[in-house]
């Protein structure tokens, strides 16, 4: 009735990655806004140790003058906060193959936080932008090997989207510091794109006159069917809606078990390129689709929307699905679909639920 | 050289567990006290939801008398900080084969805590204990299906153990109030101990006059070589020290590049049963031995102990390890040693180092 096995084993490479970093608990939907510890958390090399005392960001290339700036002026500049959902562009990949040795995520890549930082674009236009800038690059202090190069995590931004006023240079999570595992002291956060892009532990903004060609835009972070395929780079997260399992969990299997019904699912859902105008929730793995109530959103454009269903099943098991369409008519698959890198891998979630 | 691939491949099941709970990465070694997110965590059903303003904590059994507390009644009753070190005790688990479908855990399982609540013995000395009071058994919130048994999870402690003064009705973590995943509003703290036996959640204590025989003492966590045998109940944690792992990883793989030698190889070394009287350092997979530098201590008995070496390796390949013997002449294999539940693996870290 479900997807029990994986098409592939997991390896001691895969596992060693999924005991580091880690999901978001799917019953952690409940949360408008994720709890420190709950948000998932993707980091390519270590967590590096700052010391804030000596740490600068430094804001440079095609502008008119370079800028450094301490945590202490970079809090003093104005201050926006925007509550952002963000997801990892490899979430669900584990159920593709073959895949490549990565992360392999279920479907739990995911959280929701209320950021706090100077926008993006401030910094930019003290440093003065320059004729000639054409993209943004920024430069983390996490180090490591990756395909055999030797790296700082880097992404770059176009111009366009580096100077959306909802982009921060984030020193809060939540209302607090960032955690170590999350950029402490200084992170960037994009709204509406998948997280590769939100670069950790910043330690510079540099303004490119050409576009930037490092390895995690040419090798990674690129949809693509063969290996000599220049593909499409990442950006915006697909849509997706998650919901809380219902009723309560078996150990190992996490098949769940339902001793009261009718009930209420719950679940949350979202999109980068659009606002989420529906959610449905099929109870018999994708046949049969019915609609569910979109609710209030958290009060962010950026953030997931929470959506219900009232569920009157009659004893049973049943495989529960949801899926989401966003303004722009994106939607989500019924199976997977498949690429080399494993991303953005957004068909429905699936849960196996024995009403009792 | 290495271990570079496990015995057994992990499952379906397993990932699904190694996605929710997550382990501390190896880095953060470097803090004394564990921040939020990184410490260990992990739970056999779901988070519950909690309502703390419906929220009470029962103490009941073989007491003069019943007793309930709301959070704020125990807030108010004399309060003690304890910094403990808590490890799961499938810690290790990963690389043992056959193993059970459990959380698959390489060697993460840990974390430190500054720990604030009640003492144990101030709630059950309120309540007066009865005569016959030979175990305390805790029942948390947290509820589901584990080995065909429906329960809420729940753990007894021996009446002396339960008696000891550092045992906390803990409500803080770290200064805060308990995060969800560990445990809000309440858990017990049993320092020493491997970590199944501070319940999470917690909605009772009832003092028995008998030994709890629930399924978590009579199924899981004892440590058995065969099905049809009593074995014996896992309590406290077997001495295990553990390095951060030297320079920079490679993502895939997670070995290490070192470029810059010599270097300080550091850690933290703990053991439930004695205080760490010593570690070792082999550079060459477990065949000879330094000792290394024990430093002080984090100001707690029940914390672990920081440990430095200094390294001046030549170019060339590693295969570093380090363990620990405590005052009680407890110490750690350097191979694996198997048992049925995978419990108490506290065979020597072996982390793969190239030193360029």
């Amino acid at each position: 009735m479900t997807d029990a096995e994986l098409p592939e084993p997991v390896t001691l490479a895969e596992l060693q990655l999924a005991a580091r970093n880690h999901g978001l608990p799917l019953e952690a939907l409940r949360y408008a806004v994720t709890p420190v510890g709950l948000h998932y958390v993707l980091t390519h090399y270590d967590i590096p140790a700052v010391d804030v005392g000596e740490w600068r960001l430094g804001v440079r290339g095609e502008v008119e003058r370079s800028l450094s700036f301490s945590l202490d002026e970079l809090r003093d500049l104005p201050a926006a906060e925007v509550v952002a959902t963000m997801e990892c562009a490899g979430n669900g990949r584990a159920r593709l193959a073959p895949r490549p040795v990565s992360q392999p995520w279920l479907l739990e890549a995911v959280g929701t936080a209320r950021w706090r930082g100077v926008p993006l674009p401030t910094a930019l236009k003290r440093a003065g932008l320059g004729d000639r800038a054409r993209q943004v690059l920024f430069t983390g202090l996490d180090r490591g090997l990756e395909g055999g190069v030797a790296q700082c995590y880097e992404r770059a931004l176009p111009i366009g989207e580096a100077l959306r006023e909802e982009v921060l240079l984030a020193y809060e999570m939540n209302g607090s510091p960032l955690p170590p595992q999350h950029g402490f002291p200084l992170r960037l956060v994009v709204p509406g794109w998948y997280g590769m892009t939100s670069v950790k532990w910043l330690s510079s903004v540099t303004v490119l006159d050409h576009p930037f060609s490092g390895y995690q835009h040419e090798r990674a972070y690129r949809f693509r069917l063969a290996e000599d395929e220049e593909g499409t780079p990442l950006s915006r997260m697909q849509p997706r809606a998650l919901m809380v399992p219902p009723g309560v969990p078996d150990f190992v299997t996490r098949e769940r078990i339902v001793d009261e019904a009718p009930l209420r699912l719950e679940g949350r859902a979202w999109s980068g390129w659009a606002p989420v105008v529906s959610v449905e929730v099929s109870a018999d793995g994708g046949e049969a689709w019915t609609r569910a109530d979109l609710e209030a959103d958290v009060g962010s454009p950026w953030a997931w929307r929470s959506w219900s269903f009232e569920w009157a099943p009659t004893p049973g098991r049943y495989l529960v699905c949801c899926r989401a369409v966003d303004a722009a008519g994106n939607g989500q698959p019924v199976g997977q679909v498949w690429n080399l890198g494993g991303y953005a891998n957004n068909a429905v979630q699936r849960v196996v639920v024995s009403v009792v």
